[in-house]
C-alpha cells in the first residue's frame, strides 16, 4: 500500500538474501538496497538489539516494512546469500556458521579484509574464524572483479580504503606511486549508530576535528592494497570527522617514482577508469553532494606546483564505502549485472 | 538602552580607531572588537556598498549601533589608527593614503604580506602602493612581537598561513622541518560575504570539497614564513571548504631533517608556546568548537607510525585568522596589553 | 559513459517535453525528473541567465548532460508539453505563447493559481495573460485529479498551500474546519537560487526565524482552496526559514465546527487518503528526513488537550511542493500512470 | 596558563557557589558563568556520572579547569548558594537537603515551578520535597523581580515558558490576551546530553519535526503563568526540534479580548519592556543567531491581516532559557547587579 511497496520481482529471484545486523547504519541500508533490488528477495533481517521492531520504524526513509528478528541459524532454509553487518570480532563466527550452511556471504566487517594474521591481531584482537581468513576475496570491485565472480566469501573494504585506493590505484598499478599522504574526511554516519557524546548534534554542529591520529586501523589496509598493486612506499593517513551525515573525501598527496605531467596523469586516470560503471573521473575536485546516496566514486587528479600528484576521491561512505559496494559484489557473485539495483 | 551598550572607557582612549570596509565579515568583526575594547574608541566605520546602513542592521549579533559611511579622507581628524578590511588591490592605495595622514594601519588584505614583489604580482597583479611594500611588518604576532611594537603598518597574515605557520614554527625554528604537506579546512565565513552560488546554504549543506587545487595564493605566503624561520623544503597545500560557519583546521604532515620522538616533539612545542596568551598546546587533535569566537590557536603535535610528524592547528578564521589578530597587533602597536579586548 | 546515462525509453515517448527556466532550483529538478522519466523525452532546457552552460555543470548531482539554451519560440517543433519555471509575472506571457503553439503547459509560478483577479493583482501586480487566467486547473492532484486529466494548462500550487491544504482538506471537505492557524517551516531551497545575504551558509547556520510576518502571498491561496472545499474561517499563516536545504513542515491548529475525537479524526484522515499513492497518513508527527527527495506528503492528525485538532504535514518543498507535483500532473494530462517517473 | 584563566575577583566574593549536576548541558554552562562571574566564587562542581573528570575535558570551550566530584552534603562548609541542575524528581530531595543547610538554591528542574500539586503529580509523578513546594519563587525575572530579591529557593522556568510568557506577558497583564496558540522551535541542546538516537547528527541533519504533540509538560506551566497575569484562555502548544544546537523560537498567535492595532500593540510592548536589561523589543521577527550565547530575549509583535496578534520571541535555550536566567536570579538574591557576569 503506497508508493514504497516493493515492485514484484521479474520472475524467480536470483537469490533469497539475509541481512544480519540490519539495525545499524550500514546493515539498514543494505536491507533497503536488497529490498528494492529487482532480482533479489529480502528474506530476513536480523538484529540483536532491536528484534521485534519493524525496520521502517527505525529508518522510516528506507521504507522496508519487515520486522527485525533474532538470527536463528536453524531457520535459514532457502537463504542463498547473506550480507553480515556486525562489528569486527562478532562477525567472524557468524560468517563461519553461514558459510557452513553453504550460504554465500558478503561481510561488511574488518574480519576478512587483511591478509596478514599478525596485522589483524594487532589492530583487532583474536580472530574468530581463522580457517576462513585466507579464503575471502577483497571486495574492492574495480580491482578484483574477476575473483569476485567466483567468490563465496567477500570482505567489503573499509570506507577509507575504498576511497583512498580508488584515488591512487592508477599510479600504483604503473609502479609510479611513491611516498603518499592521505588526508581523509567523513560525515557522522561513518561513526555508526553508537550514541557517543561526540556525534550528538550539539557536539558536531560547527565542529570538525582529526581523530585516531596515533594510528587508524584502515591505514594498514590501505598499505596492503597499494602494495598488492606494486607500491612499496609507506602511507601516512589522518581521518577527520565533519559536520555532515553521509560522505567521505580523500585528498592524497603522492610523490611519484618518476616525473609525470598533469596531462599525462589525467590521461592515465581517464584510461584506467574508462567503462567503469561507478568510478567517474571528473574535471575538478569532487564534492560530497555529487555522490550522496549513490554508489559512485568521483576521482580527480592533478599535479601541484612542486610536482606532487594530488588525487582526490569522493564517495558516500555508507554506499560505495559499505553497503552499495556489498551489493555490487553480490551481483557479481550471483552472475547478475554489476549495476543491478544500484542506480 | 540594553545590555549591549558599550561600557564607558576607563579614561582617555589609547586611540581613536577607524575601521574601513566594515560591512564584510572580517571588517564587521573588527568593528565589533574595537567597539567593545576597553581602551579603544571606534570613531568611524566605512563601507562603499552599505553606506547609510547601521552596522547592527547588517550584523545584529555584533551589536554595533553605528552607521556605515563612505570613507572620506578629509574628515579623519583625530583618527590615530585604522584597520583596513578591503580586498587586495583595493587596499594598497587606501593604506597609503591613511599612512600619508600619519595614521597607524593594520591591513587585513594580502597587499603587504609578501616580501617579494614578483611573487606578489604573479598572484595578485600590479601593486597599488609599491613604496610601502617593504616597510610593513608581518603580523603573525607570535613570530614578530618585537617588531610589531614599533610598527606603523602591519600586514595581517592570511588565515591559512596563520594556522599553518603556528602549527609548524617550532620545527622550522630548530631547522627540523623537511618536506611538508598541509591539508587545510575552513568554514564558509572564509569565503567572505560574496553571494556566490557555492556558499548558498542549499549548496554547502551536506557538502565538502577541495578548492584551488591548482594553486592557492596562501601557499607562497606559508613558504615565505617557514623559509624565514629556516626551512628550505617546499610546501604542498590544499584547502577544503566545510559545511560550517567559523573555523579553520590545518593538518600538517612533516618530514623532519632528523628523527624526533613523540615525547621530544611534544616537549618542543610546549616549551615554544609556553606563556603565549593565545596559542595553546593541547593534548589531542583540536576541534573547531573549542576555538570558535575566540582569538586562540590550539596546536597538537604527535608522530605517526612511519615517523612523520603530524601537527594540527585550529583557529577561528575570522578571529585569530583575521580581525582578532589585527587587534592583537594593534594593541602592541599602541603599547597596550596584547590581550586587551580579546578575551 | 557512466551509470547516469538515461535508460532508453520503452518505445515512443508519451511526449516531448521542454523545461523553461531550468537553471533555478525547481526548474533544474523538473528537468532531472523528466530526463529520468521512462515515458518522457526531455527535448530542451532553457535559461535566460545560464544559456550555453550544461545543466550538469550547475547541478552535478542531477546528472542531466544537456546544454541550457535561450528559449526560442520558433524552434519548438515537436514539443508537446512544457514545464515553465519562471518567476511570477514573467511566466504568464511565456505560458500564453506556448499555449498558442498548442503545447500543454504545467506552470510552476503563481500566475495561474488564484481565481480572483483583484486578489492576484494585490499580491503580484498586473497579470501578463489575463485571457488564460480562468482556464487553468489548480494542480493539487489529490483534490483535482479528474479535471487534471483534461487540463491543457495547470497551475502548480505553492509549496505552503500544497502542504497546508493536504493537512486540512479532510476536515474542510466535511464542513468541520473552523478557525485555523498554520505555522509553517521551510528549508533554504524554498528561497530559490537567488544569492541573498540571508541564505549564505554563514547567515543561516545555527539560525531560524519567521519571515513575511505582515502577510505572505501563499495565505490567500490557502484560504481560496480551503474555501473551495467548504471552509469559511480565515487562516492565520506564518512561515519560518530553517537551517536545512530541502523540506517543509506545516503545523496546523484547527478549531472544528463540532467536537471530534482523536479516534474519529484519525479514521477520517485514513479513509480520505486511502489509496493515494503519495499522501501517507502516518502514526506520529512526520519528520522532514522521511520525505526528502520524494514526492510524498506525510500527514499526521491528533487532538490536543483542549480539543483543538492538530494536523501536521511534511513534504519536500521542491518535489511535492513544486517539480514532483508538476510531473505528477503532467502524467495525468498525458494519460500516463500518475506515479510514473516519481518513485 | 592561557587566556582563559579566571580573572581575580575584585575583593571578597559575594558568595561561594556550588553547581550540582554540572556535567549536563545546562549545569556545565551554569558552572562556566559562575566561573567567569566577577563577584562569585565557583567552589565546587558535582556530577554523579562524571565524577573524577575535569569539566574542561567534557566541555573544552567552557574552559573551567575544575574537577567534577560526587556531591557530599557533609563537605559544603562555606557554600552559600547552589545551582542545582538535576532531572526533575531527582532535584527535589537534593534541593531540600541544601536548603536544610541554609544554602540559597536556584533549581533548574521542574520540581518547584508549578503551584498546583495535582498538576505536578500528573506530569512529573510524586514530589520529592512537598514541604518546599509552595515556598519557591518562580524565576521569570521580568515578572517576579521583587520577590526574587528576597527568595531563598528559586525555580528557574522551563525554556518554553520563559520564551512564551515573555512574548505574551504585555497582553496578559492588560487583560487583553484571549485564545492563544504557541508554535515553538528548539535546537538539540534542549534535548539534553542524553544520547538518544534522535539527536545523533546523522538523524537531525536535514531534519525537523514536532514532538510531544499529545501533550508537553511545559504547557500547564505556560498556562499557569499567563493565568497569574490575568489570562483565562487555554493555550495550545506544539514544540518542534530543529537542526541547530542552541536557540529557541516561539511564534504566538493570540486572539485579543478587544481589537488592538499594530501601532498600539507595538507601543504596549515597547513600554512594557523599556529599561529591561535583557528583553529587547525588536523591529522585525527575531532570529536565533542574534541571541545565541547571550541572556537576551528578543521580542517582536505585530498584527496579522485578520486581526490576530502575532508575538515572536527568540532566546538561547540554555542561557535565558536555563542557566543564564539562573544566574540573573542569583544576582538578585545576593543583592548584586542583575546583569553581573552575564554580558
Amino acid at each position: 500500500v503506497g508508493n514504497d511497496a516493493k515492485q514484484p520481482l521479474a520472475g524467480d529471484p536470483a537469490a533469497r538474501v539475509l541481512v544480519a545486523g540490519a539495525s545499524g547504519f550500514t546493515g539498514a541500508l543494505a536491507a533497503q538496497i536488497v529490498w528494492r533490488h529487482p532480482r533479489l528477495e529480502l528474506t530476513a533481517i536480523t538484529s540483536r538489539s532491536d528484534a521485534g521492531t519493524r525496520l521502517d520504524r527505525l529508518y522510516p526513509r528506507y521504507r522496508v516494512p519487515l520486522e527485525l528478528t533474532e538470527l536463528d541459524l536453524d531457520s535459514l532454509e532457502g537463504v542463498e546469500a547473506a550480507i553480515v553487518a556486525y562489528p569486527h570480532g562478532a562477525a567472524a563466527p557468524t560468517v563461519a556458521a553461514l558459510r557452513g550452511l553453504g550460504i554465500l556471504v558478503v561481510d561488511l566487517s574488518a574480519d576478512f579484509r587483511l591478509r596478514d594474521m599478525p596485522t589483524y591481531e594487532r589492530w583487532y584482537g583474536e580472530h574468530g574464524a581463522p580457517e576462513l581468513f585466507e579464503g575471502a576475496v577483497y571486495g574492492l570491485t574495480e580491482l578484483y572483479r574477476e575473483q569476485l565472480r567466483e567468490a563465496e566469501l567477500v570482505a567489503t573494504p573499509g570506507c577509507y580504503p575504498t576511497a583512498s585506493v580508488l584515488a591512487l590505484a592508477p599510479l600504483a598499478e604503473r609502479g609510479l606511486l611513491g611516498d603518499v599522504v592521505v588526508s581523509a574526511m567523513q560525515g557522522t554516519s561513518g561513526y555508526g549508530r553508537s550514541n557517543d557524546d561526540a556525534v550528538h548534534f550539539s557536539a558536531m554542529d560547527e565542529n570538525a576535528f582529526a581523530y585516531k591520529t596515533e594510528g587508524h586501523r584502515h591505514r594498514p589496509e590501505i598499505e596492503q592494497e597499494l602494495a598488492a598493486l606494486g607500491s612499496v612506499a609507506p602511507v601516512a593517513f589522518v581521518p577527520h570527522l565533519l559536520p555532515l551525515d553521509q560522505g567521505e573525501l580523500t585528498t592524497c598527496f603522492a610523490q611519484t617514482t618518476e616525473p609525470i605531467s598533469k596531462k599525462e596523469v589525467q590521461a592515465l586516470y581517464r584510461e584506467r577508469y574508462e567503462g567503469e560503471p561507478f568510478v567517474h573521473v571528473v574535471e575538478g575536485p569532487p564534492g560530497l553532494r555529487d555522490v550522496r546516496d549513490t554508489n559512485e566514486c568521483h576521482v580527480y587528479v592533478t599535479v601541484e606546483e612542486r610536482g606532487r600528484v594530488l588525487a582526490f576521491s569522493a564517495i558516500d561512505n555508507i554506499w560505495k564505502g559499505a553497503s552499495g559496494q556489498a551489493v555490487q559484489n553480490l551481483n557479481l557473485m550471483l552472475g547478475l549485472e554489476e549495476t543491478e539495483g544500484l542506480r
